[in-house]
């Protein structure tokens, strides 16, 4: 009989206890921070009605949701209906065939997995509105689901740790969302990372002052959101691809590439401003001075530098726009930026809102690259031996005692040889290894052995707490 | 444009701050005592292969396992499958249909949420065996979801917090998982819980000894585990209806019923042995007064409570069982036992294991109806206000100081009257206010108002910190 597959699902993950450490060290960090910040933890279903998701995340993010297929009785009028239209007449064309395939995809579920968190955060402000404060501040850190292709550092279930000011459209948001993210990357070991800055009303500015038309905007920053990772002159040529004229993309560069010279933001800012013509991008660079001005006293102000050439993707973005940028890593550890039309779209009003996601799975990538993580305890710091069972009640008592005083404390579960047990003990990587054998038992006594020195003390029971603190120096 | 359905689906929560501060309340503690026990914490993906799951959960369980709907080309040949069978004669009978419908439901996909976290331990042990020590002990806490109809308590997203103990059957085990979850409810604040301790051994004995046939056990199981429930006479009543004979029914809820003559459990281990015929049932017994005598010695040993009457519906336990009784809750708190024919299932070998599985929304629900909780801290306590522009970056420079202090501290997003600001910051149960206006800007000063007196502090900015820690009396 063949092994069943027990490897964990394409693109899924095991987190086995050494993962799940190096994992809840980095979110210890986030949590902290996060909460002296005032921002409070949410919390959403993995499954969402599918129409909450779907439209939201373009053409291409529709197909990449995972949806939860319909059960029982319904499913079997599902199937029905994908019967009676195969019984009917065959689709004539291409489209047709399309059509009915994206007809029949939507009647066999109604339901699907979360694909980020910014949809949830947008359908709890619109549920719960008269529960949250005014300015809701929170931080959610789920995983989400995304059918993607599985690549390196790819995956189709992943963390988001996502940081958002719900409710105010003053630029104090962005510099409170942006040192956050800041406090938590130094707390983790991080201290070449920077911070770039853009405006999508400057964007909009620059792409008129290029004249670049309009209806090739969204052309334009996805393809200005590539400069880093493909060279200036094959942007260009994209940019040219996709319509727009050699001498509109050749301007465009040149004003992205603007920052590239060094000068100080402030001078950069001047630059821009003077080429700009329209009244948004003229707001935009009066945001940036002032978001610059403000971050002047906050823990992000020495990590902002401003980049005209920075775009993201992301097409809901409305004012300033972060991304975050560490040496040794073609993508950023996280982005974030102003979206003042996205969570008040169940509400069917603006809601503004500005935040910040961290990329959990590459941070931890580059931790591990640097070394950066600290010696994160093993679970288990003393070992209980059992020597045999007239000896167990003394064992268990110890190990009682140990873990009530908040030492982590395994207790052997076999009794097997001495050595074995040692052996075992040695290869969890404890400090201590306790135990008590008939002479220590008939003395009221217990043996404390060093792992490392093989150094051992017998004390008497009632020292034994105290004796392991003194060993394990805490 | 009707407002779209925002709720949460069926079965499922959206956990606002203060749920979810009070399931990490829970969780924490948890965290902590597994901690200290030595158990380490696992984690797997939500999907698992449809595979790995079906034929786990019984019939039942089977058809409320969430499938995740194929994608793409994937989707495409399965619907052309399910046409393609259609376009066939239709199925002459119900069988038939009911054939079709299951071939159907199996083409459109081959992965599913998670079901429980006992399935994916054991997937976990035969893929990592060899990274995974020879004892594994392990804890894990994620949500698993199932189709169930909801009602008061019973969701279809739910979180399971399992412990478990791989790779020995030492009776020492099962005391150490007890203990451990009898720790976590002590920590907890639970003072009146009693953990109802029997044995499948005893329970094939106790059928055997009352003359039930043994094609009837596993419905004699099922009907034993409702006692509490319903009344011994329904009890009765059902084993006669699923064919048991009435005398045999007689006895056998005699003997289950034995121990509420509130007899020492040594006596009625006694009395139970005498009235025992088969080696399995007094191989039973002895395991109980094993692990009695060895629970004298641990912290659950004062909790544990002999029940024959004890069934615990699920068919894959071994050994003793447990479930965790308090008065004011007609179902358990959590429930375990011993089961060393599972953990093996992909392995294709037994691999003793002995685990305890608590539930997280039965102790929330009890610890709320009884007052429970702490007073969690909402998450800031101290507010910076913003009185102008002017004066912001002091109020920006208040707030990186305090929270570098670790204080948790809100920076009041917009500029807004001050009464305003301080309405807000009652509303959001603050303990201090902070707030630097031109006169205290000039004087290189800073105001500290207590909110619940209204007193309020003028000291030099370089004193903040200190007067908040002494106000906030930290």
């Amino acid at each position: 009989m063949a092994k069943e597959n027990t490897a964990p699902l394409k693109g899924t993950r095991d987190f086995l206890p050494e993962d799940v450490r190096r994992r809840e060290h980095v979110l210890a960090v986030v949590r902290d921070v996060y909460g002296r910040y005032g921002f409070e933890p949410l919390e959403t279903p993995a499954m969402e009605r599918l129409e909450t998701l779907l439209g939201k995340y373009g053409e291409e993010g529709d197909q990449l949701i995972f949806r939860v297929l319909h059960r029982g009785a319904e499913l079997g009028r599902a199937l029905d209906a994908v019967r009676a239209r195969a019984n009917g007449a065959a689709p004539e064309s291409r489209e047709e065939a399309r059509a009915a395939f994206k007809r029949d995809e939507l009647a066999l579920a109604d339901s699907a997995l979360r694909y980020d968190l910014t949809v949830p955060l947008a359908r709890v402000v619109a549920e719960h509105q008269a529960r949250l404060p005014r300015f809701f501040k929170r931080y959610q850190i789920q995983p989400v689901w995304r059918a993607d292709r599985p690549a390196a550092g790819r995956f189709r279930e992943f963390y988001q740790c996502d940081v958002d000011i719900v409710g105010s459209r003053d630029l104090v948001c962005e510099v409170e969302v942006t040192s956050a993210v800041c406090e938590v990357l130094d707390r983790l070991g991080f201290d070449d990372y920077r911070v770039r800055l853009n405006h999508r009303g400057l964007l909009r500015g620059m792409i008129e002052a290029a004249g670049v038309p309009l209806e090739h905007e969204v052309s334009a920053i996805t393809e200005l959101d590539k400069l880093g990772k493909v060279s200036p002159d094959e942007v260009r040529a994209s940019l040219v691809e996709r319509g727009v004229s050699a001498d509109a993309a050749a301007r465009l560069l040149e004003v992205a590439l603007v920052a590239t010279d060094r000068r100080p933001d402030a001078q950069v800012l001047e630059a821009l401003e003077d080429t700009l013509r329209s009244e948004r991008g003229r707001a935009g660079v009066a945001d940036l001075r002032q978001l610059l001005a403000l971050a002047a006293h906050a823990p992000c102000g020495r990590r902002l530098r401003l980049d005209p050439s920075l775009a993201r993707g992301l097409s809901y973005y409305t004012g300033p726009i972060f991304e975050i940028q560490v040496s040794d890593l073609a993508g950023s550890l996280g982005g974030g930026g102003r979206y003042d039309e996205l969570v008040g779209m169940f509400l069917r009003q603006p809601v503004p809102a500005v935040g910040f996601s961290l990329g959990l799975e590459r941070i931890l990538v580059v931790m591990a690259e640097r070394g950066m993580f600290p010696n994160l305890a093993a679970s288990a710091q003393v070992m209980v031996l059992r020597l045999d069972e007239r000896t167990t009640p003394e064992a268990l008592r110890a190990a009682a005692e140990l873990r009530k005083a908040g030492v982590r404390t395994e207790l052997y579960p076999n009794i097997d040889k001495l050595g074995k047990q040692l052996q075992y003990a040695d290869a969890r990587a404890v400090k201590l290894a306790v135990f008590v054998g008939e002479r220590e038992q008939a003395a009221g006594e217990v043996a404390v052995k060093v792992m490392a020195t093989q150094e051992q003390h017998v004390v008497s029971s009632g020292a034994l707490v105290e004796t392991v603190r003194r060993l394990l120096g805490t």
